[in-house]
């Protein structure tokens, strides 16, 4: 394919702009259109999340694109989980038991700023702010966008157009409502919102909690995590039903129910957040949901990426991490060299799809794992026995957490499959008594491994996946 | 909640009908609005099946408004599948082991007929055709239609609003438009289509193939199947990739590709099909598609009920039957005299949603179960075997096949969770050499049940459904 070819991006979000830098080192020429003032000049939060969880599959993104050291820069390691239990006792559950993996709090701004200024750079990447996209034509490929400096519409025309505009896109909407093709689509919203709040940091600007964690308190329906922030405040997040239970967001409608609720539920948080009140009726309650579709592309005119194409729920933190996933798997395919753009959109979605779904499953399990399971003791046993097999076998042994977020290299649905399967085998032979947390790890270590094997198996001749 | 209530039915198809008939029976005004001519004064098949599967749960729906006797007029017993080889060799697999069960063919338009005539025996129920839903507004409990006599356009007000307007639902619409609440919604189509064809009775009016059974070709990625007609005829079903495979429907274009497709794929089919090519010409080909969306309904105003809230594929062969037992569940529901409609709304869909997306769900699989297991030796012997546990045990064992079809008092949820454990024990036993067809079958009984009851305990302690 030519390399000169006029490739138009729809959205200057984290993916879009990865995705335009690593198009602009390809020599393509390369325009991004992004409905937003440009976040390098002005502050926009917009509703979207501040910092987010960054691992090794995004890093494997900024190692392709050259960026990993000024990544690093950004990042503050997560060796764990903090769990703060209902009298404001804490106790810490680490990620792995290799001291080497572990996650990390990033600034969504700071690092979208970098990608941006990194894609222009180049001389063959233009963005443009303040274009919204209204809808794509994809037999034409054409995109129609409106200018919000003067709302004048215009139309912008390309050899492919790849759609990076997130869980709203307007390309998968234009698929939905254009009924040209069979599309398939799913959108399922969690009975949960969130609501950002904050803790913000000592008058020395020094952190009011442990920095190295991502702390939570669960509460089986419902529950609040932190993550930290390099000024030293931290971003604090409430998931909590809309309808549902004793407190929820329909009727947290005032100063002193907020209170009574957090005294009673939260108490060690109301020191280290004096501006709760504040933050909890000034911030927006958004809904959390999933989206799933097919095809991605129509034939080799248009592509959807990123959350456009598979917006996640946050509770694994990898909804960047898929997104910058794509973008590396999107350049392994292009290194092919297929015959044609719908050749290489088909061979993308076909090797990307299955992942991409499976992480979505991954994250509503883990909704569960956090809010209720991390305070249930045989979860909790399951979880000690791990860390100390991680420990002892790092060559031998990961959990479904480990095969997820610090195995790059495997993909999404492979760690799901092989994670469920190592989690039902401890969690059976644990009630089971056939291991116990204080056998000898190398006879634990053989039991699990055969037991997950053979529930593998059984799955296999049962035919399921 | 007073009887004397107007209920505005959406659709005067099979589960419009007969909720119109049942809600009669209870003394509500009922007012059914459907888009289409009087089925009973003009004949328009309209792209729907012509003959569907009638089993025990439609038959519950059917005792319940009086109507058994006049349905089981209607109706072909098929005792089990015949199955056509590729060498044209027959042999037949019964649906159960216990005679009295097994599920029948019933002509849509003749069913649909007698609804509408029972309903219309009520004075207080009032069926108007040819108006089109084209919104409902859910806030307001109005619908806007069209009147297909003159287009004029009309608005609509009731207490309630019931929409069972089918897979297309125009209120369903209105509630994924409206963006009024959070509504999860997906529509998830197979890579694969299908097309309607024919095997016309003999001059003398017999049936040209056998007349007691469903006939399947299972080719592994394609099938045919063959449903028999009270006046002699079958309507014959071809289920084709639409673009994979040597053969699928975006390249059989002529004449020649479908007569050397079917000699080569199903020919013993040739025969008895002169009109093959005219048919394949001649009938659209459509898509198969799954929908489930939540919730079903807004405040007390409106509902979705049958395939408007939940259309699956047609593999089980219980589309027309979850839609009659939406009936009866919800006419349990008013048993119960709750407070309001809002209450009466939320609770049926509490109790018939998880029925509904799991009989969705086992229709997809009885799409790889016809298609292709039903030639493979080790589902034919566990078929095998369970017919011989059924017709020994009756009382004792159900497959997962009689579970879902012949069991009506256990939700389609339940018969799905036991069924595919069953399922699962059984293919694993038999590979594993632990049971064979030639043991003792108490024995084997034993071990069936207990793999089965150690499968679904398994996956309650890893907290898996």
């Amino acid at each position: 394919m030519d390399k000169k070819q006029n490739i138009l991006i729809i959205g200057a979000g984290l993916c879009g702009s990865l995705l335009a830098l690593r198009m602009g080192q390809r020599g393509y020429n390369v325009s991004v259109y992004e409905m937003r003032q440009d976040l390098r000049k002005v502050d926009i939060s917009a509703g979207r999340s501040i910092n987010l969880a960054f691992s090794d599959r995004g890093n494997k993104a900024m190692k392709l694109v050259g960026l990993e050291d000024k990544v690093k820069a950004l990042c503050i390691p997560m060796n764990g989980r903090m769990i703060h239990d209902d009298h404001g006792k804490t106790f810490q559950s680490n990620y792995s038991g290799r001291d080497h993996e572990y996650i990390n709090s990033i600034s969504r701004g700071e690092l979208n700023a970098l990608l941006l200024n990194e894609a222009e750079k180049h001389d063959n990447v233009n963005i443009y702010f303040n274009k919204k996209c209204k809808s794509v034509d994809f037999e034409k490929t054409t995109a129609l966008f409106t200018d919000y400096n003067n709302e004048d519409d215009f139309i912008e025309d390309a050899d492919i157009i790849i759609a990076t505009d997130g869980a709203g896109s307007a390309m998968r909407k234009s698929y939905y409502l254009g009924k040209k093709f069979l599309f398939s689509f799913s959108q399922a919203y969690l009975t949960h919102g969130y609501k950002e709040l904050s803790i913000l940091p000592k008058e020395n600007g020094d952190y009011k909690i442990y920095k190295n964690a991502l702390h939570i308190w669960p509460r089986g329906s419902f529950m609040l995590i932190a993550l930290p922030n390099l000024d030293g405040s931290f971003t604090v997040t409430l998931f909590l039903s809309y309808d549902e239970g004793k407190y929820n967001f329909n009727n947290l409608i005032n100063q002193d129910m907020v209170l009574e609720f957090f005294r009673e539920e939260f108490p060690d948080t109301l020191a280290v957040m004096p501006n709760l009140v504040d933050d909890f009726f000034k911030n927006p309650t958004a809904p959390l949901g999933t989206i799933k579709c097919s095809p991605w592309h129509y034939k080799g005119n248009t592509l959807l990426m990123g959350d456009a194409a598979h917006a996640i729920v946050p509770f694994y933190g990898q909804g960047m991490n898929a997104s910058f996933e794509d973008v590396v798997e999107f350049d392994k395919v292009l290194d092919k060299n297929l015959a044609d753009w719908e050749s290489t959109f088909k061979a993308f979605e076909k090797a990307r799809k299955k992942d991409t779904d499976s992480i979505a499953d991954l994250a509503i399990d883990n909704f569960h794992e956090m809010k209720d399971h991390v305070a249930n003791p045989i979860f909790q046993e399951k979880r000690k026995l791990e860390m100390a097999l991680e420990k002892t076998f790092p060559d031998d042994y990961s959990s479904k957490y480990s095969l997820v977020t610090f195995n790059e290299d495997i993909g999404y649905r492979e760690a799901m499959l092989r994670g469920r399967a190592q989690d039902k085998a401890i969690l059976n032979l644990l009630t089971d008594g056939v291991i116990t947390l204080d056998d000898d790890l190398k006879t634990t270590l053989k039991k699990v491994t055969q037991e997950t094997e053979a529930i593998l198996e059984d799955d296999r001749i049962a035919g399921l996946k």
